[in-house]
């Protein structure tokens, strides 16, 4: 039994974690925090009614770390690095579903987050928390960055077929689609309902955050220097990215080559399906599985990826990351 | 041609307004209030890139007075009656798309809206703008209440079968459903999108503030004290309501005897078309009309109404109310 | 470990159920019936890819009950009556999703179905499976009828209420709102998206078959003849019921007294919430539980409960029923 | 006055058309054709109770021309073309909504459509019914070729980019996304409320019919042999169309240098509005409006067109062309 601090338990990405914990037989969930909130946290999520009772409370690192051998941060970017050190240094160890720690240049973090990064010495220590790529180093990790969700998309599809030189690390176009609860939990006039719904609209091209994370794992692989154009959407559902990304082909592909590869690549992975048809973002909601597929046409190899950004987007991937780190079976609480 | 203002001109009724009278061939937009946004409105309000350029400004009852010869009042209570004197003094004719005047009781006001009414001595002398009912006296007013969205859905139907005997003005349970963009435009948790999307609720219980006006509007013929129960429930759509009534009948009633009652009742309404089969909020939204029918099932007289809670339930109303008031046919720009 | 087959595997019930399956430790899915498709079964629905490949088979009830002890019918009306003799005699326990063994009169069923009932003399003595009301009967059953979805959502915050004496047992008025899912997946005009979307509707007003349904459950205890309204809506929401009820109170009641009712009657129930607050249907979707409410309010008592239709409405119930049936803790893959 | 006749009037572009003509002052809807349904069309589109209540009729096309100057085509492909030679001989104006003349090449048509063309002949001489780009030619026809949905929202950006050389015509990508509306009124599994609402999914990739119509214009300008990469998306909304363009700079440019190319060739367009922020559909939801805006980020020009598919993409569009052939004021009806 894991005891389980979760910072930031009023937002989307939180309550998602706790409904999967309180199916994970070895996860008891210790602390709740708020700085604002101190009523139950089923008054906060009212899907917890008559499951979890727990108030939320305003915490210090110590007494956190006093409760918690497993902390999850769900805090807005430069929070998390704010406490993050005293909770590794109390002896806790770390899962940041932030920004914080994605990035391993401080100069990167900086210019597109717009502020002084508060522990910027272990930037470029820390594993990205994408276990099919990175398994081996989050498995004994005191800390991990948990991706972000279009990263996700994104990067899993396209890491195989740039791996084994199938297309050109430059000119890869990513057109993504994303469902609302990613933009969080707090009002704002852009995800008001009748803003929103019956609506699609792009936003952030060319200046999304989610662009140098993407760009970064890409690259980090044989020395390339991976640049992409990423144009996120935002969709009228509540969860789902479907990520749509355009590559030149380094040599001739058939869409038949192509599937093998991610196929084989992804074959032992619980969680990425590799399918032939085109998938679609309901065929994922409310799972930790990615579905992806290629095609070629059009002089292009294009892919098709799915994920629910709340579960392998968010809190799926963070609990994927808990049960590496402390021991448990990897797919215990997400099937 | 009539001068129009629009006070409050960044929330949702006042874009429909801007639209509706954009297509009226005798509406002149001179003025556009808002106390915090200078922008033009296109930027306030996407839709009109192009087709309307004219900046929001902070005026005095005053200088609207000056500029328009009728204004349309969209804020919130009690902002309305603090500037209504003055534009009528000044010689403007206004329509209140809010709550202010709607109610003739000020203790019935003070007590549904917590607040002291800032124009009591005009209320119960102003016109409530429903033409179906109150046509002659919207004909010849200066200031004219549009009535709330629920009501109009719930009034129409009922008053034809109270007026005439066939149902009983005691126990008429009204269960309505509501799309999103009644709660307005001020981002707020409830009305996020991941918060609807997916999602219905019941709200404001024996508590909503539309339900003294109804119980009002219905009281007013022959002497009844018309007694309701009203329960909103907010629904995943932008527009519509859709009104279910249940009532007792007065005496034994068949559904086509019901029917001709409805029928003969509106035969001549522009804007109001009873229906054999059930209605739906799509077959009016987007339009000034109400469908509505009526069964007999159970014992109960049960009627179902639908209208587009921004266009007949508001912004249409208002444009309804203007025609009339200003001596322009009645349907102008809502056909 | 108890082997399975599901009747009817292409519909959305059935694919709700092998989700549930597939996370439940002692059910092994052993056959999948159709009797067009022919394909696996993640290839109709795509949600199961890489997760099962099992094969539609068009199978006869010897074969179905030589490969499984339990058999979940999610067959059209009368379909189920037509196997289930076979299955039981066969040695197979049977819980059926439809419609064929819910009512004790035949007389009732063929008077609302339409069809001769094609195994009428089990009428009467299969229990309604509905273990918060009926748990002992369902224990020892080798075949039991799973409730309505709407049925479930109407009757659990009705009989606590009815049977302590709080309601009068005459002039219910239960008005439903529901996903459009319950619809099924056959095509049809009615529920193609652009006919359902930003749309509600009311159907079956005095007709809808879950009505008697409602009434018999209702009427059972302590021989009332409940007499109810029910008015079904369908909403743009793919799950999630939503039931208001609006009852007379036999004696005077507060708010109170009445939610003590509710919390004392379900007290012990792993699936029945009582809240304070009103609840939504996002509350419960995806998940086995019911939250209800009451509220006393101008001379009636107003329940409003939400259960999400596929699950608590179908499936879900349906495992809780398999979980009795064979031994299992009542809440096994159901948490 | 112009009497119109409307075939194929059971379809969502069809009840949309007739909405649009109900407001234009010199349309008379003399005849609308179905060849199954008899019903007045008030009873297939509710919407139009009380509004339109002609009866759906299966006319010859010499009974069509008897009646109506003007003939809409709302029919499936190789539908318009078996009955478009008689309606013009009979002396009737045609405008097909449908693809049978839109494609110059019978060979193209007859790859793609998989049909041979029943009125061959005539191909390469109807015009492309897009105004903007085509008007001249439009004036003086007796057939247009009204455009496709997707083609309309990709050319309109792409066109004064590729005039004025500032893109290349090679490795052009569109990514568009689509409401369902697009799909049509007749049921499928693939439209059906539960498959589409909370879902996104690509489709016809490299396959889709509108692909070769996009080509085709897009090469017509200045000898240019354009070749796309098309990728269809269906997004959970009724209507609308976001087209996501990448193209490549033929020479250095800035945002603001595209910005003015698309300004200039625009600026006398009443329904074209060039934008500086990113449009969203609903910007132009129920409008004939199209906004787009242009990005210059990493190497690639990007564009973002928006309007709404069952209007600037069929109906309101063959209306612009209707008034444009019968020489009314282009906007009549439309604004």
């Amino acid at each position: 039994m894991t005891t389980i601090a979760i910072l930031g338990a009023t937002g989307y990405t939180a309550v998602e974690l706790i409904k999967i914990l309180l199916r994970h037989p070895s996860a008891n969930i210790a602390a709740l925090t708020s700085r604002e909130e101190k009523r139950p946290v089923s008054a906060v999520h009212q899907t917890l009614a008559g499951r979890l009772d727990q108030p939320l409370e305003n915490l210090t690192p110590q007494e956190i770390a006093n409760r918690a051998e497993c902390v999850f941060c769900c805090l807005p970017h430069t929070a998390s690095a704010k406490v993050v050190p005293e909770l590794l240094q109390y002896g806790a160890k770390v899962i940041d579903l932030g920004a914080d720690y994605r990035l391993n240049s401080v100069e990167t973090f900086e210019t597109w987050y717009g502020e002084k990064h508060p522990d910027a010495a272990r930037l470029g220590q820390v594993p990205y928390g994408l276990p099919e790529l990175f398994r081996d180093r989050i498995v004994g990790a005191d800390l991990v960055a948990n991706p972000g969700c279009y990263p996700t998309s994104a990067i899993l599809p396209l890491v195989p077929l740039l791996q084994s030189g199938w297309i050109e690390p430059s000119d890869i176009i990513i057109d993504s689609k994303s469902g609302v609860s990613g933009a969080g939990r707090t009002p704002k006039l852009a995800t008001l309902y009748p803003e929103c719904n019956e609506n699609i609209a792009a936003y952030g091209i060319g200046t999304h955050r989610h662009l140098p994370e993407i760009e970064q794992i890409l690259s980090m692989d044989r020395g390339l220097s991976v640049k992409v154009i990423f144009t996120p959407h935002l969709t009228p559902m509540d969860r789902g990215i479907l990520s749509t990304t355009y590559s030149k082909p380094a040599k001739s592909a058939s869409q038949d080559e192509l599937l093998k590869v991610l196929r084989e690549f992804y074959q032992n992975e619980p969680f990425v399906h590799v399918v032939e048809h085109l998938p679609a973002t309901k065929d994922v909601s409310g799972t930790n599985f990615v579905h992806m597929t290629v095609r070629a046409t059009g002089g292009r190899v294009v892919t098709v990826s799915v994920l629910d950004n709340l579960i392998k987007g968010a809190s799926g991937a963070a609990v994927q990351n808990f049960n590496l780190m402390f021991g448990y079976p990897e797919t215990t609480a997400l099937v």
